[in-house]
């Protein structure tokens, strides 16, 4: 058995984990051979590979990104995407395929699969928001280190009681804000899935500087004010009628600055969000996505995504994954009502 | 509506974010009063309590400890323990009270529920094997800290290649060996569960050696070997039959260098476990457990703890998740056979 | 005897540790009285302050901020300002006052001192930048967060080969750039003490992608290019003639995106390098600092500031202190030249 | 020119980062060839050796451990040993040798040095004891990693009123144990250089729980009381008298449990504290330390060793730096009495 290993999309931390776990079960228990695909399905399309045995993959598992590289490369948009890579797949005798990827990855992943390739997709993302599956990995990761900036960034809204506005990612879904915010003790979470009201924020920031303490407001950078109380010009929105990246923070703590008088400063964290060693949780999530990988393509159930159901790990349709971004559910936000302002 | 809460057990990060939630959705959506009971069933059989309002509360999310104390104190041992707890909740005139515990302080809740009391459990241990809950706070965090210092212990045991055993906490369940040893990548994991053999062990640690790696060996604290293997004398066991805290990590130490004449060393990490900032997991989960606690105090759905299942906070009995130690399944511990000796 | 605490400037972590040490020493040693000056020259000239004993400082050690609040107010830009500083400190029979800060804060210090006030100086600055000292807390943590940041970019380039500039602070010196660049292996670091040239980094750039790694850019946000590669308007400059913060990234991950055609990122860390818990060093040169500010109050040797000499805490006249910025010196920096763009 | 590099002794953070310094300016500045000596003196006795060029230092900066390997081997135990070392070093015709290491491994540079043998040393330990530097890197990176582990041990011992003994590294000095504890706040410290009174230490423990605080002790595992006051056999002490490691800890929470009648816990941080990534300030030191360590060899200034005086990195003979162990003096550690027992 030949099996061939991509990764595609942007870095996320468990990458490396995963395709440790592919290739340590499949190569240890089935003698199965590995074949590395690079830079995402850019490499599947130009046929450019690397070695993929237990050696290349020891040391790997503490450590951020991908060794096989990967890009946002979208083969869909090329005529002949689909018949380039199954032309790589022969080349190099590939009987199945495993794809580490987002929504974008998948979706090609799913496309594929309709034209016969037989593949076992795994989620990643650290925005949480692919369908069909509790948790992805990377997203505690991702969560951690936003907490940790929040915790850093309080006792300076306290020491010279200020706002402090943190923007993280998240442009189609708030998994990352609404998590960090609870977990850092923010008085404010903005998230894509609902509009924010200004005034609201602002009502929240002065509510907070009452009590004698400095508020703390963390923004998704998809999250996006009530119509009308953002005037900004078409070229600084995106695709998707959101504020470019760097955008909301920064609008943010000046229009609480103007309308609170009061210093705001903000802080996007970035790409920090995404790379370097991943969280217990996300080297045990990412082990065993890859164990049950190797177990679907041994069993031939192609065309399936692992998935986290619980604590158990399941297969679920690809389709069914990429169906819709799992987003926020209004009433897990509205749990944490109590918090804001306050 | 006036609310008892109280502590119980040993230190468990994120004990603090559950009180806040708590007295923080209790006093500011409902006017509730909240009554501390210090120290665990301690303060509750001798009527020693503290104010907790909103103030009181500020602040702790992320600080390891209860603000409210706790102790190991068990009333169920006490004649009158019931009768002098109940006569505490009635001088204090509490309508219900909330009991954040692990498996010991929720038996004496369920004792107490059965004899009239109102109270909702939520559940606590850095162990993670409490019944009928995906997850309790505090693992997160203590498997974090343990894969840390697996990380840092390989480097060590590469660089003079030795065997280097990490013995971590878990007497009754391997849980967080388990996740620690996974995440951490290391080369043989044993847990209470299955008695380990000590030659097979050898073995694996001989392997990697011959790879030209070092072993990390990761060892619950109350895993144990075959019958035979260990020559102990019965004052070094408890009452379990485990060896005490502090032993097996040694012991398997001492055998490995006599049988593989390799260097081996052993660190335990203790404590270091228990306490200080919880991890951004365990602060979500340990403030949405607060949360709905109050909601169940709130319908008087009494006698019943929060559990996690999948993404969802459900009430289970108490009954039902005292009822054993949940313990890691044999066929979740094979899944990573792969990874052991090699 | 009775003492005023004040903190003036920007957050820095280990303030708290300073007002523990000093706090502690003064009573427990000497029965000394403090006075807790709140939010930096602003109480000091309004009469706010708060009280200052020992159970005020308990548990502070390892906390970011200060619990006397801070501000930017100069009192000099006042007519009566001396003056008023003054009355307040008759106001409170304070036999001596302790100020905390950086360049402007010591500034003052150094015209009160002139006027006759008794007073010492402690050093505070994450920039590192007051003269007189080796080094001053605070600056080792940001370093550190710095260099974690940087640790985890790197994955992320490396997967995606994109450059990635990092912009850090600085606006007057590049200590943190300088240190965080090499302990996070940069290559690339751009100070304010020396005019970059675009046309190198962009080669050393390039050089990095032709040996198939990818480039991480550290900058400081008061680097800036030689005469004439920036093109900016005169109302993005700030007095001194340095691009306003988050310009300099931003601006270069364009030019080198756009000269080099291969894709490049910036993170600019913010105010998350100024806040939260100090690292062990900060919390040791804090907590000496403190202990010798005391020292020198006990002596009488006022108009002085506490300072870092080797392994020794000195005094120096305050006036030496402040007299100019301490710059990265041309031959410190040249010692990494070996490392950039390789 | 043809250079040699090993490290000897116990493993530290920051040794991969000299051996990346060393290697990129000797080859990139000058085009010298390096070789690799494996497992320090063993390596050089039995002339084992590993290619260490820029390929093979890449990314090693902020690794732990040593890509050279480590051992305790003392050639000067050998009859044969300085020639066998000889031979060896002219078998791969070295002009010159870069010797990384702790004490005994500069001892032994320092007969070789004697002997003819062309050499620079660089000091390296976590106990930051060798003498004629103000630091060595693996230091900072032990004092931190022993100051989060007391960070976190504070909230149990609050929650549980109970002293906690936490011992450190240090056979023969404390700085581990003074900078550790006086960073995370203990309430007591006892270090090698000076015997402890267990009378005081118990009084110190009881004034914590007096004022309702849990105190916590920081002990290096050669710290020993007065005479008298531990009674052992003679069998758990080592060649220096000293308990043996895992003893002081444990024998202090025994005796200060049963004397105070108060719940006491122990944790011995052990092998945790020399692994793993180095802070900032290590990676900084042990990359200066490796440039400088070139400057020597490219000057032939042999017999030297590189150090650290304030911000200078400067050559002392290397007969200097092993005289004698670097010490805590008493005044330095008297400056923090009034931390201790409140």
């Amino acid at each position: 058995m030949r099996v061939g290993v991509l990764t595609g999309g942007g870095d996320c931390p468990g990458l490396n984990a995963v395709i440790r776990s592919v290739v340590r079960k499949g190569v240890q228990d089935y003698a199965w051979r590995f074949v590395g695909i690079t830079d995402g399905w850019r490499g599947a399309l130009n046929d450019v590979t690397m070695p993929l045995d237990v050696p290349a993959v020891r040391g790997i598992l503490p450590l951020g990104g991908t060794i096989l590289g990967s890009s946002r490369t979208n083969p869909l948009r090329l005529e002949d995407g689909v018949d380039r890579i199954k032309n790589t797949l022969s080349a190099h005798k590939l009987d199945a395929l495993i794809v580490i990827g987002g929504e974008d990855t998948l979706t090609v992943a799913t496309a594929l699969s309709d034209a016969g390739v037989n593949l076992v997709g795994v989620p990643k993302t650290i925005d949480n928001d692919v369908g069909g599956t509790d948790y992805t990995f990377g997203f505690d990761t991702a969560v951690n280190i936003a907490t940790e900036a929040i915790d850093r960034l309080h006792t300076t809204a306290e020491s010279h009681k200020r706002t402090l506005v943190v923007e993280v990612m998240g442009r189609h879904s708030g998994w990352i804000a609404l998590h960090a915010g609870v977990a850092g003790g923010a008085n404010a979470i903005l998230i894509p899935e609902l509009e924010f009201d200004l005034d609201q924020v602002c009502a929240w920031v002065e509510k907070r500087f009452e009590i004698n303490y400095a508020p703390i407001v963390v923004a998704a950078e998809g999250a996006v004010p009530k119509a009308g109380q953002m005037v900004v010009k078409d070229e600084s929105r995106d695709e998707f009628g959101h504020v470019r990246l760097s955008g909301i923070g920064d609008w943010l703590a000046q229009e609480i600055e103007s309308r609170t008088e009061k210093d705001a400063r903000m802080t996007a964290l970035g790409h920090v969000q995404r790379g370097g060693t991943p969280t217990a949780y996300d080297r045990w999530l990412a082990t065993r996505f890859g164990l049950h990988a190797i177990a679907a393509v041994k069993v031939g159930d192609f065309g399936t995504m692992v998935a986290l159901h619980g604590t158990d790990i399941v297969r679920i349709p690809l389709a069914v994954a990429t169906r819709a971004t799992k987003r926020v559910p209004p009433e897990l936000y509205a749990e944490f009502d109590v918090f804001f302002g306050t």
